[in-house]
C-alpha cells in the first residue's frame, strides 16, 4: 500500500513537484471491539494509529510537512518537542536527506522518549528553559533563516493528519456516527473534522460524525475556557496547557454538534487497561482518553445506544511501557523449577 | 484490510469452524530503500514486521495458533518466553477470551520486556531455573492437561508465519531474487521458505528466492554445526543456542541454493544505525542482522550486483530503545535559552 501522499494526492496540497516521500504511513487498522461494543451497547471501532512507521499519528502530518520542505528547497527542518513529533520529524528527515534539529527543555528530559529521534540521526539541543521558550526560539530562528519549522503551526501538518478521517470512511464505506478523540494540542481533532468535511463536500460520504474530544483533567484548557499554567497528567502526549489549535477545535465541536469534555487520570488508566486486556490493543496512555471519554459519555447519556463510534488511538503503547508496568503494579510469582510447583500456581489461578 | 486468516484462508489449515480471529496482523509495509540500494548496488526492500499489532512477526503465527486453540475447545494457552512470543500470546488470548500463562526464568528478568504481556492480562510465573527448564515444564504440563502449548513447536505458528512470504510476492508481483532474514530459533526462515514454495507450487509466482539466513556470532549454532551452551549477543531476540527448527532451516538453505552465515554484534549495531539514519526505519537490534548479513555477503561477493533483495525486519525498535540510546551514546548539548546560543550550535553543526 502506498503512503498517504500518493493515495490521497487529489485531496492534498501536492503538486507534480511534491516528492512522493513515504515510509508507508497511514493505512492503519480499524479494529472492531466486540467486547467493549457489548459492554457499552454501541458499535465500537479503534483507529489504531500506533501502527504508523514511528508509532504515532504524527507521521501523517510530518510526511506532508517534510515533502513540502523538500519541494520548497529547504535543507533543514526544526522543531521543539520531547516526544512523538521529534520522532516523526527525525525519521522523515532521514528518509528525505534533510538535517533535523530538535530543541528540548533541559528540565526532566526523559532520554527514553528521545531514543527514536536520536537513532534516526536528529541533532538534539537542550536549552536551559521550558518548552514554551524552546518553541519560541525555534519560531524565531525559522523566521529569519532558511530552516523549515515543522511544529504544528506548519499548516501541512493538519493537511496530512486529515487523511485518517478519509481512511475511516473508506474502510466503513461511510462516516461513523461519532468520532471520539484525545485532545492535547487540539490539532488532531481539527484535522479529522477537516477530513470528514472534505469527504462530505466531495460527495464521497453522505454524512459527517459528531466530534467528541477528551482532554486530561489536569490539562483541560478547552473545557475550562482558559490556558492551564502547569498542566499535569500521566498521559504525557496530551499534557498541554495552551492548545495551538484552540479555535479550530471549538469549531469542530460546534459545527458537528459534538462535545469536548475531560477525563481523569484514573479513568484514562482504567480505559488503557481495558483496551489491552479485553481487546488486545496496547496504546499510549494518552490514546486511552478517547475510550475513557466514550465510557463517561455513555454513563451521562450523551451518546445514544446503538451508534457507530470510532475511537482514535493516537500512539503505540511501546512508546511508554513504564506506565503499563506501574499500572499492573505487581511482580511475577516466583516458584521452584518443577512441574508440580507451577501447576500449583495455575490451579489456584493465582498467577500475576 | 482483513487479518491473515481471512486473507489467506485457502493457503492455511483453516476450516469453516476456525474463528476469524484478528488484530489486523500482517499487511506490513515493504519499504524500498533508495540509499542502501545505491550503496550496495542492489534493489533493496525491507519487510517491516515491527508494524504488526504487538510489534513483531510473532503475531502472524500466534493468531493461527490461538484461533486453532479456540476451534479445538481450549480455554488456556501457555508458553515459555521472555519476549515477543509472550506479548503476541497474551494479546491474542485477550482477544479470544482465553487464559494465557507465561513461564519465565527468574534470572535477569527484564520487566520492561514483559510489560506488554502483563498489560494484555497474561499470568506470569517465574521459575527458579533457566529458559530450557521453563520450556520443559510448559511442554510437560501441556501434554498432560487441557492447555494449549503456543511455543514454536506448535505447528500452526509456522503456518501463520509463512503468510509474510505471500505478502512479499503479492506486493512485488513476483518472488524476489534473495530473501535475507535473521535466524534465532530458525522458525521464521523455515516458514518463509514454506510460503515461497507453496506460492510457487500453486502457480502464483514462477520463481523462488535464494534464502540467506544470519545468526549472531555468539549464538551461531547452525553455522558452527553444534548447539551453543551459553549464547551471547546484544540482539536478544536471536540469542538462542539450540534452534528448534534446525533441520527445516538447513533444508530451506539447501533447497534454495542459499546460505546461512553469522554477523558480529558490531556489524548488527552498524546496520541498525544505518537503517534508522539512512532510511528512517527503527527496528529491533536482532532485525538488523538481515541487513548486516546482506552487507557482509556483498563484501564477500556471494550475492551478485543488481539483484532484488528483501530483508526481513522482525520487530519494532520500540521494543528495546535502550540499545538505541547506548548506540548513540551521547547526551544532548545544553545551552542557555537564547536564540543566539542555539544558532551558535546549529552553525557549528555541532548538535548531537
Amino acid at each position: 500500500m502506498a503512503g498517504i501522499i500518493e493515495r490521497y494526492a487529489k485531496h492534498l496540497p501536492v503538486t507534480e513537484k511534491t516528492p512522493r516521500l513515504t515510509l508507508h504511513e497511514g493505512n492503519t487498522p480499524l479494529i472492531f471491539a466486540p467486547k467493549l461494543s457489548e459492554e457499552l451497547d454501541l458499535e465500537v471501532y479503534f483507529k489504531y494509529e500506533g501502527l504508523n512507521p514511528t508509532g504515532s499519528f504524527k507521521d501523517r502530518g510530518m510526511v506532508m510537512a517534510v515533502a513540502k520542505a523538500v519541494e520548497e528547497g529547504s535543507h533543514t527542518i526544526m522543531c521543539a518537542s520531547t516526544g512523538n513529533t521529534s520522532a516523526a520529524a527525525a525519521a522523515y528527515a532521514a528518509r528525505a536527506n534533510l538535517r533535523c534539529i530538535v530543541l528540548i527543555p533541559n528540565n526532566n528530559i526523559a532520554l527514553g522518549k528521545l531514543a527514536q529521534a536520536m537513532i534516526y540521526g536528529a541533532e538534539i539541543i537542550a536549552i536551559e528553559g521550558n518548552f514554551d521558550q524552546a518553541l519560541k526560539i525555534v519560531r524565531d530562528i525559522c523566521e529569519k533563516h532558511p530552516i523549515t519549522l515543522v511544529n504544528s503551526v506548519n499548516p501541512y501538518r493538519l493537511e496530512g493528519q486529515k487523511t485518517a478521517a478519509f481512511e475511516i470512511c473508506d474502510t466503513l464505506g461511510k462516516a461513523p456516527d461519532v468520532l471520539a478523540i484525545p485532545v492535547g494540542n487540539a490539532g488532531n481533532i481539527s484535522a479529522y473534522w477537516k477530513g470528514f468535511k472534505e469527504y462530505y463536500e466531495a460527495g464521497v460520504v453522505d454524512s459527517k460524525p459528531r466530534m467528541f474530544g477528551f482532554e486530561a483533567e489536569g490539562a483541560a484548557a478547552l473545557v475550562k475556557g482558559e490556558p492551564i499554567e502547569q498542566p499535569e497528567t500521566l498521559a504525557t502526549a496530551i499534557r498541554i496547557g495552551n492548545p495551538a489549535s484552540w479555535d479550530l477545535a471549538l469549531t469542530a465541536r460546534d459545527e458537528s454538534n459534538g462535545h469536548i469534555d475531560y477525563v481523569t487520570d484514573e479513568e484514562i488508566v482504567e480505559a488503557y487497561r481495558k483496551l489491552a486486556s479485553m481487546e488486545g490493543i496496547f496504546a499510549e496512555p494518552a490514546s486511552a482518553a478517547s475510550l475513557a471519554g466514550l465510557m463517561k459519555m455513555r454513563k451521562l447519556g450523551r451518546i445514544p445506544a446503538g451508534q457507530q463510534v470510532v475511537c482514535v488511538l493516537t500512539g503505540n503503547g511501546l512508546k511508554d511501557p513504564n506506565i503499563a508496568l506501574k499500572s499492573v503494579g505487581v511482580d511475577p510469582v516466583v516458584v521452584e523449577s518443577t512441574e508440580e510447583a507451577v501447576l500449583g500456581i495455575i490451579t489456584q489461578g493465582a498467577g500475576v
